[in-house]
C-alpha cells in the first residue's frame, strides 16, 4: 500500500490541474483520507461500505468504512444524491472533495459529487427465520453442562410427582429444537437465555446467559459454516460500532485502552483455521509450561486456548475436527481412520477463548442410531433419530455466547459486567 | 361517508372532463377504491398509511391502507417518485389513475402520478430501550401466580443448600427489573419468556409463555398508558398484516372464518374504557346467569370478561381502577375514599379476555412503605422501596401476553397452537 504522503502528493497534483473535474480522482483508503493534512478541497475517490445514513431535508450524511480504520469517513452530499439503496452495509464508490470538517467530531469530511452504488445490501435477504426455542425442556440436549431442574415451588421435595409428568430442566441449548425447525424453514436461528448449573466463579461463566444459535439445512462443509460465523462476528461488530459509537468509545477509552486497535486487528484479518490435531502439536511444542499437559483426545483448557490465539497473532482462530470421543453424539463422523474425528468447530478469540461452538450434524440414520445405542440414549432421543428417517438432509449449525461476544468487542474483562442482572453461584440479586 | 356508487359517479364525471390532469381528483377511501367496478383509468386521490414498500429499479410498489379495509391498495409508481421518506407507517396522499391490475393478487391498483408525504415515520424514534430482564430471580414479583423453583439437577431434595444461597424461581414478570432500568433509560421494554406453575388445562394458559412488558417514567395518568397500549395493539396488527399477509390469510380462511371482519372491527374502532365499578354494575344487571356471581371486590372471571367484551360490541375494552385489595402492592393508590381503588388497567379483547395488564406504580415512598409493611414484605422488597428513596418519579407500565395476542389477531382458539413447543401440566415434549 502506498504511504499517506505519496497519495496526498498525487491528490495535490490532481487538484492543481486546470480542469480538475475531468481528471481522474486519486483513490484513497479511509485511513489515508482521515489522516490527510491538506484539506483544501483535493478531489479524491473512496470505496467502502456504508456504516450509517442520516438523511436530512437538504443534506445527506453517510459514514463509510473500508476496513482500513475503525473510524469512518464522513460523507456530506446534496440530498439529490440520496437513494433508497444507500443503506447500512451497501458498498459504494464516492468521488468528491476532501475538506476540513466544520464539526469537532472529525477533522476532515468528503464533500460528495458522485455516489455510485457497487452492491446493494438488503438486510431482510438473510433468510433466517427467528424461532423461540423452549426454556423448559425434558431433555439434556448435549451433555454440555450441569442442569437446573425445576418443580412448582414447595414441591421440590416430592420429585416423584412431576408437574410435567417427567423431570424438567432449564435449556442448555436450543440446538435440537432448531434442528426440528430447520427441517421446515431451512435456515433458522434463536436468541434467548440458556442455563448452566456449574459451580464456576470464572470471569467468563454465568448461570444464566444468552446464546445466538443457528441451524442451516443443506450445508455440506465446515467451510460454509465458518464463513457464516466469520461474517456474523464481523458484521455485528460493524453494526455495533456504527449504531453505538459513543458506548463503544467509552469502553475502549476507560475500560480497555488498546482494545480499539485489537478489535481493528481482528476485523481486518481473515480468521485462521487449524485442526485440533495441529493445535495439540502446537501446544506440545510450546516453550510455555501448562498446568494441564496438552494431549490428543483431551479437551482444550482455557490456558491452551489463550496460547493458541496468541500463537496465531491475536487473530480469531477456528479449531476444527475434534476427537469423536470428546464431542456430543450428534456431531458428524469424519470416518478418518484410527484417529477418528468429527466435523466440529470452535472459534477461539483473543481475551475470551471459546466464543462459538458448532459443527456438521450427523444426518445419516445408521451412524446416529449406532452412536445413540452406544451411549444408551436411543429411547430418550427416538424423536431426534426420527428426524433422520423422514427427509433427512446434510445440515450444521453453531452457537455463540452473547455476553462473551460483548466482552470480546468491548474489551470487558469480567462477564458479570456485560449483563444487567448477572446470575452465578451464591448470587441471585433482585 | 358517501356510498361507493356516489363516489364512483363523481370519479367517472371527473375522468370524462376534457383536461383531467387539471381537474381536482376525487378522494376515495381504500375500501371504495378496492371495490371500484370501473377501472378504466379514473383519476382519484387516496390518503393513508404505508403498509409495505417494494422498490425496484424502474418501478415502485406501495401498499397503502387507511383503516377502511383490512386489504391494502396497491400503488404502482415510476421509480422517479421514490423517496427515502416512503417507509412503513408514514402517511401519504397519492393521486393517480385507478386501473385494472395485471396481477391476480388484486383487482385494481392505483397508477400514481403524484405522491405527497404527509407525515414521516422513523421507527427508531419510539425511544424504548430493549432490556433483557433475568429469567432466574429470587423474588416473586407480584404474587401473579404459582412459581417454579429450581436447583441443580439431583439436588432438588436438599433445598437447604441453595445454588444461589437463596431460593430461586423462574420469573413470572420482568416488571420490577424494568422499573430499575426505567430509572436510567426512561422508557424500557422486555420481550421474553415468563412462567406459571399453575395446574390449568385451559385454552389460554401455558406454563411457559412470552410477554412484552414496558415501563415508562414520567407518566401521570392511565390515559397515557392506555394510549400506548392501544397503539401497540393496532400498529403490531398492521405490521403483521403487512409483512405476513399469506400467513394471516391462511388462518383467517381455514382456521377462523369471520375473523378478518372481527379484526377489522377492532382496528377501526377506538377502544372503550369503563371502570371496574361500572363493569361490576353491568354484570349485575346482566340477564345471563354466571357460575361466579359478580361482586365488587372480587376478581373478574373469564365468563365475566367475555360478557363485558360482548356487551361492548366486541371492541377491546379497558377496565380501570380496580379495588386495592385484589391488586399487588405496587399499584398506585387512588385515595378515593371508602371504595379504595388503585390505578390499575386491564385490556379485555374478543375471544381471549384479558390480554394486557398494567397500571401506574406507587411512586410515593410512604404509601409504598406502608403497603409493604402491611403485607409483611418490607425486608424482601427493601431494594424496590429504595427506588422510591432516590430520584423517584411517577411511572407506569404494562405487560401483554404474546401468544394471547396471536390468538386474538389470528383467531386461533387454543393457545397451544400459536407456540412451537407448548409447555403445560403433564406435557413437556422434546
Amino acid at each position: 500500500m502506498l504511504g499517506v504522503r505519496c497519495l496526498l502528493r498525487s491528490v495535490r497534483f490532481c487538484s492543481s490541474a486546470p480542469f480538475p473535474r475531468h481528471k481522474p480522482s486519486a483513490k484513497l483508503s479511509v485511513r489515508d483520507a482521515l489522516g490527510a493534512q491538506n484539506t483544501s478541497g483535493e478531489r479524491i475517490k473512496v470505496q467502502g461500505w456504508i456504516r450509517s445514513v442520516r438523511s436530512q431535508k437538504e443534506v445527506l450524511f453517510l459514514h463509510v468504512n473500508d476496513g482500513s480504520s475503525l473510524e469512518s469517513l464522513q460523507i456530506v452530499a446534496d440530498s439529490s444524491l440520496d437513494s433508497r439503496e444507500l443503506t447500512f452495509g451497501s458498498s459504494v464508490e464516492i468521488q468528491g472533495q476532501l475538506v476540513k470538517s466544520p464539526s469537532k467530531r472529525q477533522n476532515v469530511e468528503l464533500k460528495a459529487e458522485k455516489i455510485k452504488i457497487i452492491g446493494n445490501c438488503d438486510a431482510k435477504d438473510s433468510g433466517f427465520v427467528h424461532i423461540h426455542t423452549p426454556i423448559i425442556t425434558s431433555n439434556d440436549s448435549e451433555g454440555a453442562g450441569e442442569l437446573f431442574q425445576l418443580e412448582p415451588s414447595g414441591k421440590l421435595k416430592v420429585p416423584e410427582e412431576n408437574f410435567f409428568n417427567v423431570p424438567a430442566f432449564l435449556t442448555v441449548s436450543g440446538q435440537l429444537h432448531l434442528e426440528v425447525m430447520s427441517g421446515a424453514f431451512t435456515q433458522v436461528f434463536t436468541f434467548g437465555p440458556t442455563f448452566r448449573a456449574e459451580n464456576s466463579q470464572s470471569r467468563r461463566h454465568l448461570a444464566e446467559f444468552y446464546m445466538v444459535e443457528a441451524e442451516i439445512s443443506f450445508v455440506n462443509s465446515l467451510q460454509d459454516l465458518m464463513q457464516v460465523i466469520e461474517e456474523l462476528f464481523k458484521a455485528t461488530a460493524m453494526m455495533v460500532l456504527s449504531n453505538c459509537p459513543e458506548d463503544v468509545e467509552l469502553c475502549h477509552k476507560f475500560i480497555a485502552p488498546g482494545q480499539k486497535d485489537r478489535l481493528e486487528h481482528m476485523l481486518k484479518n481473515n480468521f485462521l483455521i487449524i485442526s485440533y490435531t495441529e493445535a495439540v502439536e502446537i501446544l506440545k511444542q510450546a516453550s510455555q509450561n501448562f498446568t494441564f499437559t496438552p494431549e490428543w483426545g483431551v479437551n482444550l483448557q482455557t490456558e491452551h486456548e489463550k496460547y493458541l490465539v496468541k500463537h496465531c497473532g491475536n487473530i480469531p482462530v477456528f479449531i476444527i475436527n475434534y476427537p469423536l470421543a470428546i464431542k456430543p453424539f450428534y456431531m458428524r463422523d469424519n470416518e478418518d481412520g484410527p484417529q477418528h474425528t468429527v466435523a466440529a468447530v470452535d472459534l477461539l478469540v483473543p481475551g475470551v477463548g471459546e466464543l462459538f461452538g458448532g459443527g456438521l450434524r450427523e444426518e445419516r440414520y445408521h451412524f446416529l442410531e449406532e452412536r445413540l445405542a452406544r451411549s444408551g440414549l436411543t429411547e430418550v432421543y427416538q424423536w431426534y433419530l426420527d428426524l433422520r428417517r423422514f427427509g433427512s438432509v446434510p445440515h450444521g449449525g453453531f452457537g455463540m455466547g452473547f455476553e462473551r461476544y460483548l466482552q470480546c468487542i468491548l474489551g470487558v474483562d469480567n462477564i458479570k459486567d456485560v449483563i444487567p442482572f448477572p446470575r452465578f453461584p451464591h448470587s441471585c440479586l433482585l
